[in-house]
């Protein structure tokens, strides 16, 4: 079917907007009015520039506050409406929004309503132009879509049709099952949005929250399957209103929007894109650094050893238990950071078929990555995600698919270690306009199950954070954002790296020189009221600076190194069951971040 | 009576909310457990520091989850609760805040919850500590405060008692005259804060958008007045999580707290600091440029003449009707912002009696300036705003006070202009992080009423804008901020001026080479549709680019300028009504400035 999406969900000025969704594959717009009004374009230089770029204008909206009126006030609005209609032709619209009345002049006379769209679809036929009603979940007598169809199948009428909104349907709760009753060509348009569940005034919640398809709690595939089972033909357009998106680049947020539908045509069983390949396991992250005597001792003191030298670049893979860090030297090829040296720019996923999973993203709009670095390279598929953090697709060690390893010299070593098993989790920083777009990232893309996003108390403001895994647990990654946009270079990523016996590990690691975040003594004062432990096993933990949290499954134990760049490493033991993070106690570690 | 604020309401380590507590002249704190939990201090040097700032420990908080549980859960609450008494005893608190349970183990059993409570009550009272219980508007089974009472009461221990929190009562809606029934010394601790009327989950409304007294919607005094009738004579504490404070300076933000617990006794007649002395018009505007030559052009052209100089300064006065112009080349006396050049600076405001406006200032901590800044100038009593701006309390041509025109020697001019009448308003972009605090300033300090909150769309994100003026709309200040705290340096103040014809105004003002704000043509095509015109009317203002709002009351036109450094003009003209500024026609003022 065809995409389209509301200029009102993209920032900036109209041209830009018209720019972005082109540019992001979209075959048509719905252009918002105010974006029109504030355009210097005349309507057809407007209708110009769309054909250019190779986009239909699909709806224009929206038309308010019509019908079921007093004679007087709808002479006027008809007066309105005509010169809209005009407009329309200039800018090359056949269809327009009309939303259901919030005047407090309107009756609640489905009559008088039915012969006032009449009548308005009679003028608008006039000009070429087609009306779609939309019911508004907060319409001052009609709210729900079932009785916008009402309406119009009462006025019968060829020019007059319903305008169906996910979230209007939705948010209130409605059954789009009964979108099957309306035929399919009555149905003149599609608007979808999803939004985050919230007990929110539901206009503020739709002005402010809504979000694209798979990026809240709606079902907004199973109204597709219903308009779609109801014969609708029309595009399928996306209109989102959302404070964060209005501040993001147009670019980004018209390529998240479309990756967003085809997710959802796909789910809706329209399309068929190549199949998610959920990954297994981490097969290494990397680290830059323009000087690797900034992470070595720490990386020793964690029991890590250098094993092999890249056999062309100035990267080294140091490894302990099936953990493998990459160190790369060579700066210009990272991603553009400004973080803090060193920062983690890279991550391997083992994956069972990485051919298949570097499709899935390439036809997921994820930036694919060129295959082979240097002319020797293994080559290996990868793709950027939205904070800039390369995703390489790896089958480290299985026969019939490139390997990377091999590109790696053994170098001279003792074997070592502190009891590093593998990598448990990584924690990413997003930046703070694209939140939402990496949570649909990680889970279209990478094939990740997100989690529940929580609020975690720093010192300087509420952090929000998401964990994505796959539903073995054998890859995490946990997305994190600030407070606020101007907190973004701050924040640093972390590593973390699983034990089965944290409490010799980080004796190990102490007595090797590692430098571990200091935890206050009052958190196991509270530690203490809160659970009973086994003798000597509170003090121990207060001896090492270990952090606890336990939940109705199991156990875990973490601590922390210091920060070096924008970087740094966490030590956890999980017993089975446990499938958090300590969330319970982030607000200590980051007010010991702070001192 | 004596004031508090809970650790929890201001940013930073446990260190820094204290100290600003205490700078900012409070008597005490409650301490919120998780700020002790991250500190490194002990309690015994947290109690310590409190002393030797000179606050007192007021509460120690929250203990959750203990009554009207099954008896093995109990008893483990009573073991947690024992560890926190000690805790206090090291801390030196001697009244702790229990949370009416959230538990789902909680049982709906008012016997069981009274016998529990009076069993930890005994418990306490061996460590000297009293128990104030609370009812949580999201509490399992006690949820209002006259059950919390009616569980007290039948307790009768006299280590037990209630706490009130204004925003638990009045956010469900409750009445709080029935406060008057329970004895004063049986209220243990009162817990303020405010929050503007939203349609939202009633805890994520109190953790996320509480503010303080006299920011939100509450009638928080009224609530004061009940308590203390009752008799209670405890501390006023103010309890607000707020996602904003939480990021924003502490110390800025105790000040504000502070600002608004001494406008809250002064509403519940606790207190009777100086009376405000509301102001009657703009006495004038100044500007600081490093160079006049960047402004002149334009004040000339908007017909503005250089009237006088400052015997003592490089300060020139322009004016046009009763609109003055301050033009500063000092810029060492600037107020440190970092605004493009040319910026905004001060505002000077007549008022009946400055001495007494200057009184009100300091009795509610607003920052005074220094009355006379050079040996020979008239001394002006002034503060600085929470945005820098410095308001001057004048009394211009008045005997029997400082004639600030007096310092200012006439320069020769020719009379003329373009019509302009005086300054119709200022339109101040405040910091992100202070826009609350800036609303109660100019309302509790400069004696405006503050309107209503409304977004208006730019191209990158929603703004907010809240005006505040006298009742005669003879002082009217727009307060705007931009969609994020990363959209501060680059929001423009402006001046707009009044004028009673404005279509004479513009086209003088443009044949004098003014460079006004491009208005696109669609902008009057909508303009057609919407309203009906005389002849010639609208034509009028296509040519000459003027905007159009009516309202039930009045009409209003106005123009705007380009932007030069952080600053531009409007000419105004409102008809007898209009109370407005034009919201209608922002979106398209915002777009044509981001073009």
């Amino acid at each position: 079917m065809r995409t389209s999406i509301a200029t009102v969900s993209l920032s900036g000025p109209l041209t830009e907007k018209l720019t972005a969704a082109a540019r992001a594959g979209f075959d048509g717009v719905e252009i918002f009015e105010n974006d029109l009004i504030g355009s210097p374009l005349t309507p057809e230089e407007i209708r110009e520039r769309t054909a250019d770029l190779g986009l239909t204008i699909d709806l224009y909206q929206p038309m308010r506050d019509i019908e079921a009126v007093p004679d007087d006030v709808f002479a006027r609005n008809l007066r309105r409406a005509e010169h809209k209609f005009r407009l329309m032709r200039r800018l090359g619209a056949d269809t327009v929004l009309v939303c259901s009345s919030v005047s407090p002049q309107a009756l609640d006379d489905d009559a008088l309503a039915t012969e006032q769209l009449r009548r308005l679809a009679d003028l608008a036929q006039e000009y070429g132009i087609r009306i779609a009603y939309e019911a508004l979940a907060w319409g001052r007598h009609v709210s729900t879509y079932d009785h916008a169809w009402r309406i119009v199948e009462a006025a019968d009428h060829p020019a007059l049709g319903v305008c169906l909104d996910s979230f209007h349907i939705l948010a209130r709760g409605s059954d789009p099952a009964g979108i099957a009753d309306i035929p399919g060509d009555r149905i003149f348009f599609l608007q979808l949005a999803d939004a985050p569940l919230m007990a929110l005034d539901v206009l503020q919640w739709s002005r402010h929250y809504r979000c694209f398809p798979g990026q809240g709690d709606l079902d907004v595939a199973g109204l597709v399957r219903a308009a779609v089972r109801a014969g609708y033909d029309g595009p399928l357009s996306l209109e989102v209103f959302n404070d964060v998106f209005r501040q993001a680049d147009a670019g980004r947020t018209a390529v998240d929007a479309r990756r967003s539908l085809a997710l959802l045509q796909e789910s809706a069983g329209l399309t068929a894109p190549p199949a998610p390949v959920v990954p297994t396991g981490f097969a290494f992250v990397e680290i830059a650094t323009a000087d690797t005597a900034r992470i070595t001792p720490l990386l020793t003191a964690l029991g890590f050893s250098r094993t092999a030298r890249h056999s062309g670049k100035p990267v080294d893979l140091w490894e302990q238990g099936e953990a493998r860090i990459l160190l790369n030297t060579d700066t210009d090829t990272g991603t553009g950071s400004h973080r803090p040296d060193p920062s983690l720019t890279a991550i391997g996923l083992e994956n069972p078929d990485p051919a298949a999973a570097s499709a899935r993203a390439e036809s997921l709009l994820a930036p694919v990555l060129p295959r082979r670095r240097a002319p020797r390279d293994a080559p290996l598929d990868a793709v950027a995600a939205p904070d800039g953090t390369e995703f390489f697709f790896c089958a480290t060690g299985r026969t019939g698919h490139p390997n990377w390893t091999g590109d790696f010299a053994p170098a001279p070593h003792t074997p070592g270690g502190i009891g590093v098993t593998r990598i448990d989790h990584v924690a990413l920083t997003q930046p703070w306009h694209q939140f939402d777009e990496a949570v649909l990232f990680h889970r279209s893309v990478l094939g990740l199950r997100p989690h529940a996003s929580i609020d975690l108390v720093d010192p300087y403001g509420l952090l929000r954070s998401r964990a994505a895994s796959n539903s073995e647990g054998t890859v995490r990654i946990a997305l994190g954002v600030g407070a606020s946009p101007t907190d973004d270079p701050a924040r640093p990523q972390h590593v973390a790296l699983a034990t089965d016996d944290l409490v010799t590990a980080v004796r190990r690691a102490r007595a090797a020189g590692a430098r571990l975040l200091p935890v206050p003594a009052n958190y196991y004062d509270d530690l203490a009221a809160r659970h009973e432990f086994a003798p000597g096993e509170l003090e121990t933990y207060r001896e090492l600076g270990i952090l606890y949290d336990r939940d109705e499954k199991g156990e875990f134990r973490h601590c922390y190194t210091v920060t070096t760049g924008s970087l740094f490493f966490e030590l956890v033991e999980r017993t089975a069951g446990y499938d958090g993070y300590g969330a319970q106690n982030a607000p200590v570690r980051l007010a010991a971040q702070r001192t």
